[in-house]
């Protein structure tokens, strides 16, 4: 048991997993999966990496807004943008929805697809977590990095299915979790095809395609996929949806939610959240006995080690 | 030469290929291109297979309304199901894109998507071509089949990107073509989550969400696949907006196009085809020097043997 997943206690959540895997992959037994059924879906905000002190989107919208800023005097009389650029996060966050997709709308669209993708990866390349000072792509969680190239060994095609934008995930998601792009699910805006100085580009539209979130995963997940996961993997009621989708399947199946409890080496949170609420999900958990990851029980660790070198 | 692609005839066509794959996989060249960027995408009608009479979809939708007409009296009164039920071809394509998306809607939309799976599987289980009396999916071109082996043994990622349904193609793609259904980019419909019997189910609504022919061809690679392919195959003017998509990205870049010119064999047609019309693209595959497959030069064999004992 100690050779797999280094950084997971043996307990109940790690045995449910290495269970799981022996069964489906045994060649002959009665839960045998083919290789290409072997789809796990993976949210990633709270599943992958943290989500605290806000979405790690949230804080490059609201730095894209800040950089924006000077070539857009207006919206220093302009709700939302006013609150942000004064620093008054709490004013933002009483416009609500609203104000969120004005500053989406600002910063991720009427763009081409190759702009957005060169200042997502120049801010993540660039951006540090306010608590750890970490680059974000460290702060997300050894324990996961593990299952991920664990599930990847025993022939399991790996998806993310965020709420988070997929053209957002894409740039590092290949180098961070060794997840291509063809493999992010998420949520996206409508794109039109243009010509500019004879050469065809895709501009993001100010239209939403599919949020992929909540009810909305199953949808991302048939139209990406095109077939059932066999194990479903979140931490929030936004995963509560793919987690049901996954396991009504025939066969074999598999969830399991990550439920932060470790205020001390990352958070601690679950029903009263704004990021990550996790509440309905928790419930069903229980009932329908889907693996509940204590993060403060079953991780040794919780990201990877500053130094690679010290990596288990 | 011979060895590989045996139904392909000595030829440029063939070079072509056999260059273009040499060079991006001859490690340290200056052309080389990492195993994970090498994504090819394939059109499907006309491309893979053959879409005379008309598109087989078409045909399915057409043999849809007439089991289904029972269930529907007031079809038999109501354009353009009238027509259809009567065998009026012509009147029913008078009707245009109005009649199609009426047929489609009443065919392709208002059930779940496993119901329209296993509708699109029966079908093609059991349909025959009107000329060749075989069955559809042995209607694919043998060359083709044979190159999609050859890209896929040298390290290449294959896509279908049709203007077909999605959930049509998904159910017999990976049978027949060795692709995916999570590789397969096509034309859809909205989903909707819905609960049935305390079971999730997917809707298909009706309401489109991708037509993914023409300019919706790169939308529909970005949406999918997100990033550029490096080579391309189509052989119609709806394909035209997928090849300059793949050329315009910097380092090799490869186009072709299959030309029908074979009135004995398959089918000769182009500028003046109602199915898989060939004229823009033509003229821009000779301007920017695309490889333009003549089908009755350079193919050897066109379906696969019936005996398949007989393949090359």
């Amino acid at each position: 048991m100690a050779a797999v997943l280094p950084s997971w206690n043996d307990g109940p959540g790690k045995r449910a997993i290495v269970d799981f895997v022996a069964k489906v992959t045994r060649e002959g037994g009665p839960d045998y999966v083919a290789p290409p059924e072997r789809i796990a879906v993976f949210d990633n905000d709270g599943t992958l990496w943290s989500e605290q002190p806000m979405y790690v989107q949230l804080q490059f919208a609201l730095d894209r807004v800040k950089a924006l800023a000077p070539q857009h005097p207006e919206w220093k009389a302009q709700e939302p943008f006013n609150h942000l650029l004064a620093g008054d996060m709490k004013a933002f966050m009483a416009g609500g929805e609203k104000s969120l997709m004005a500053v989406v709308a600002a910063t991720h669209m009427g763009m081409t697809t190759e702009e957005f993708s060169r200042t997502a990866s120049d801010w993540i390349a660039s951006a540090k977590h306010p608590r750890t000072g970490r680059p974000y792509t460290e702060m997300v969680y050894q324990p996961m990095l593990e299952l991920l190239a664990y599930l990847r060994a025993n022939g399991f095609k790996i998806f993310i299915v965020s709420g988070g934008g997929i053209e957002f995930m894409r740039p590092w998601a290949e180098r961070v979790y060794g997840v291509p792009p063809e493999q992010i699910v998420g949520s996206s805006g409508k794109l039109k095809l243009e010509t500019r100085d004879g050469t065809p580009v895709l501009l993001k539209l100010p239209e939403i395609n599919l949020v992929d979130d909540g009810p909305g995963k199953p949808v991302g997940i048939q139209t990406h996929i095109g077939r059932r996961p066999i194990a479903a993997f979140g931490n929030s009621d936004g995963d509560l949806q793919m987690l049901e989708w996954t396991t009504a399947g025939d066969g074999p199946r598999f969830a399991l939610l990550v439920h932060h409890t470790d205020a001390d080496r990352e958070w601690a949170y679950d029903r009263d959240s704004h990021f990550g609420r996790l509440d309905k999900a928790l419930i069903e958990a229980q009932a329908k006995h889907w693996v509940v990851v204590d993060m403060k029980r079953d991780w040794k660790t919780i990201h990877p080690p500053v130094n690679p070198a010290e990596a288990p």
